[in-house]
C-alpha cells in the first residue's frame, strides 16, 4: 500500500485536520497521481458537515484534482510518468448500462462511484478525495490537462467547468444566440466564460448590480438585474437558453418567461423543491423547456479541457494552504470568494 | 353580409340558446364553409362560463369545425366548392413574426386570433365559432379533410388531435420507444391512438383501472395505475417520453421519476400552478426535461390530418343535436363522454 497524507473530517461538527491513510498500489489499469492542486467545491462543505445526511467518515473531501503522474499500470497507454492529469467527481461506474456505454457515466443507472464520500465499487473501503498528496484511479476516470493552462486555475474545470460546459454543448448553444447565466458563483463564472467561448451573446442575470459588474469583467456582454421588474420586462421572451446556477430553492416562473419560443432553461445547481410551483402556462405558451443536467461524462470532460486549452479558459481562483481549509469553508458560507478556492498541496509538506 | 345561425352564450351564467348573426362576405382570400360537424372542447365550456375571466359575449363557441366549401375568393386555389374543409383553434395571426414565418402560428409573438372569443384582427367585430351553420375564414387557416375518414369523427382532430400529434412529432417519438400517455380524456384518447401509429410501445397512465381497460381497447399496449406505488416503482426510469394530458394542478415529481435519462414529459393540459413544487434533483439526476406544447401550426395540422387519413385514425365521438348542447356541458363536467361530443349541425335546421 502507498502511504498518503491529507486533511479529513471525522464528524459533522469537527474541523478538518491532518490525516494519514493508505492508497492501493496501482493495478494494471491504474494511474497514480501526485496531487498538486485541489479545488474546494461547495459540495465538499455540505458533505463534510453531513448536510445531505449521507456522509461517511473519516472523509477526505475534494473532487477537483490536478497533479502529475508518478506511476502507471502495465495496461495504461494514455498516460506516462510526468504527464499532467486530472480527476473529477467520479472514479468508477458500472461501465455496462446504457448511460455508461454512451459515455455518460454521470448518469450510470447503478450510480457512479463518487471520488470521495463513497466506498470502492463492490467493496467496503472508503474512497478518499483530493485534499491529499496522492491518488490512485482507474485510467478510464483520469483526464489529460492541456499544458498551456495555468495549472493552479485548472481544478475547478473538473466540476464547475464540466457542469456548465455539458448543458451548453448538449443544448447546442452557439453563435448568434442570446444566453443567460443565472447566478454568479463558482458555476456561474465558468458559465459566462464558456458561453462566451461558444460564441453566444452572454447576459449575466443576477440580483446584485455589484456581481453584474464583475460578470462584465469575466466577459459577459450584458447584465440583467433580476429584481428590477422593468429590466425583466425588457428581456421577456428573448433568450434562447438559460443556464440556472442558483443553488437554493427559487421561483422558476420569472426566468421561464424570459425564454423565447422553444427556449430551454437548464438547472444545474438546485436539487431541492423549487418553490413556488411552476405554471403550466409558461411552458405551454411558447413550447418552453425546463431541464436539469449533472456534471458530464469522462469523454466530455476531456473534450471540455481540450476546449479550455484551445480558448485559454481557466477559473478565477484564490490559492490557499491546506492549513487554511477550515477558514476557507467559513468564507465559502458567506460567498466570500472569487470564484473558487484552490488548495496548493505543496503546503501539506510544510 | 351572410346570414348565419348558431347557438350562443350571452353571459357566464346563462345557457346557450339560438342566435342569429352575420358573417362577412368572402373576400379574395376567403373560404366560406357550410359547417356539418363541430366538436365540443372542454375549453368551450370554460369560456362560455367565463372561467378564465376573459370572455366576450355574445359567444358562439366551437373550434373543431368540419364542413363543405360553398364559396371561395378569387385568390383561393387550394379549395373549390364542394371540397371538405376544416377550421381549428385559430383564424388569423400576425404572419410576420419568427413563429409565424416558421409555420408555428400558435406561438405568434403578437398572439394568434382565436376562432371564437376574440375580435377580428385589427378590428372590433367579434369572431364567432363553430356551433353555427356557416363560417368564413382566410384560406391560410383552412385545412383539407382526407375523404376516407368518417367525417363526424374528424372535428376533435382539429384540437385534441393536433395538441397531441404536435409534441409526439416535435420530440421525435418513434418505433421502439416506450411512451406514456397520462390521463384518458379527449386529449389522452387521441394521444394513445397517435403514439401507437407513431410505432411506440404505448402505456396508459391513469388512476382508474376502468380507464385502463378502455385504453387497451383504444390500442394501448399496457396500463400503469399511477396510484399503485408498486406499479409506479416497476416503471421507474423507463419512459422515453410522457404526454401529460391532466387538465388540473398535480404533482409532476412521480411522473418525472418515470422518465429515462434524457426523457421528456410534455404538458399539454394544465395551465395552472403545478403544485406541489418540482424537485431539481429529479431533472438533474438524469438530464430530464419538463416542457409544454400548445396545439400546432396550420401546416402541421394539415400534416396531422393527412397522417390520420393514412392511418385511418379518427376520434371516438358521441354525436348530439345542437339542442342538447347545454346537457352535454353538464355531462362534460362529470367526464361523462367517450371521448368527445360532436354537434351535428344538421340539427340546427330542425
Amino acid at each position: 500500500m502507498i502511504k498518503a497524507h491529507g486533511y479529513a473530517a471525522h464528524s459533522a461538527d469537527s474541523e478538518l485536520k491532518p490525516f494519514a491513510f493508505e492508497r492501493r498500489n496501482p493495478g494494471p489499469r491504474d494511474v497514480q497521481i501526485e496531487i498538486l492542486y485541489c479545488g474546494i467545491c461547495h459540495s465538499d462543505l455540505h458533505q463534510a458537515r453531513n448536510d445531505w445526511q449521507n456522509s461517511i467518515y473519516p472523509m477526505v473531501p475534494g473532487h477537483e484534482i490536478v497533479g502529475k503522474v508518478v506511476a502507471v499500470g502495465k495496461e495504461v497507454k494514455k498516460f506516462k510518468v510526468g504527464d499532467l492529469a486530472g480527476v473529477g467527481c467520479m472514479v468508477d461506474s458500472c461501465r455496462k448500462c446504457e448511460s455508461c456505454q454512451a459515455d455518460l457515466e454521470q448518469y450510470c443507472e447503478k450510480n457512479p462511484t463518487w471520488t470521495y464520500n463513497s466506498t470502492v465499487r463492490g467493496g467496503k473501503d472508503i474512497n478518499f478525495g483530493g485534499y491529499s498528496d496522492q491518488i490512485v484511479v482507474d485510467k478510464h476516470f483520469v483526464v489529460k490537462i492541456p499544458k498551456n493552462l495555468d495549472l493552479k486555475a485548472v481544478p475547478p474545470l473538473l466540476c464547475a467547468g464540466i457542469t456548465t460546459y455539458s448543458p451548453l454543448k448538449h443544448w447546442n448553444v452557439s453563435k448568434g444566440q442570446k444566453v443567460g447565466i443565472i447566478g454568479l458563483g463558482g458555476l456561474g463564472h465558468m458559465g459566462v466564460k464558456l458561453a462566451k467561448a461558444f460564441g453566444a451573446h452572454v447576459v449575466m442575470i443576477t440580483t446584485s448590480p455589484e456581481k453584474g459588474k464583475d460578470a462584465l469583467k469575466l466577459g459577459a456582454d450584458e447584465v440583467l438585474i433580476s429584481k428590477d421588474p422593468a429590466d425583466m420586462q425588457k428581456h421577456l421572451g428573448s433568450f434562447h437558453f438559460l443556464l440556472n446556477t442558483i443553488p437554493n430553492a427559487h421561483d422558476l416562473n420569472p426566468y421561464v418567461a424570459l425564454l423565447k419560443r422553444d427556449g430551454a432553461m437548464v438547472i444545474v445547481g438546485a436539487l431541492m423543491a423549487l418553490e413556488p410551483p411552476l405554471y403550466g402556462s409558461g411552458l405551454i405558451g411558447a413550447r418552453r423547456t425546463v431541464a436539469g443536467s449533472s456534471i458530464g461524462g469522462i469523454a466530455e470532460t476531456q473534450e471540455m479541457l481540450d476546449f479550455c486549452g484551445e480558448h485559454d479558459i481557466v477559473s478565477d481562483v484564490e490559492l490557499i494552504a491546506i492549513q487554511d481549509v477550515n477558514q476557507a469553508y467559513e468564507r465559502l458560507i458567506k460567498n466570500d470568494v472569487k470564484y473558487r478556492f484552490v488548495i496548493d498541496l505543496a503546503s501539506l509538506k510544510s
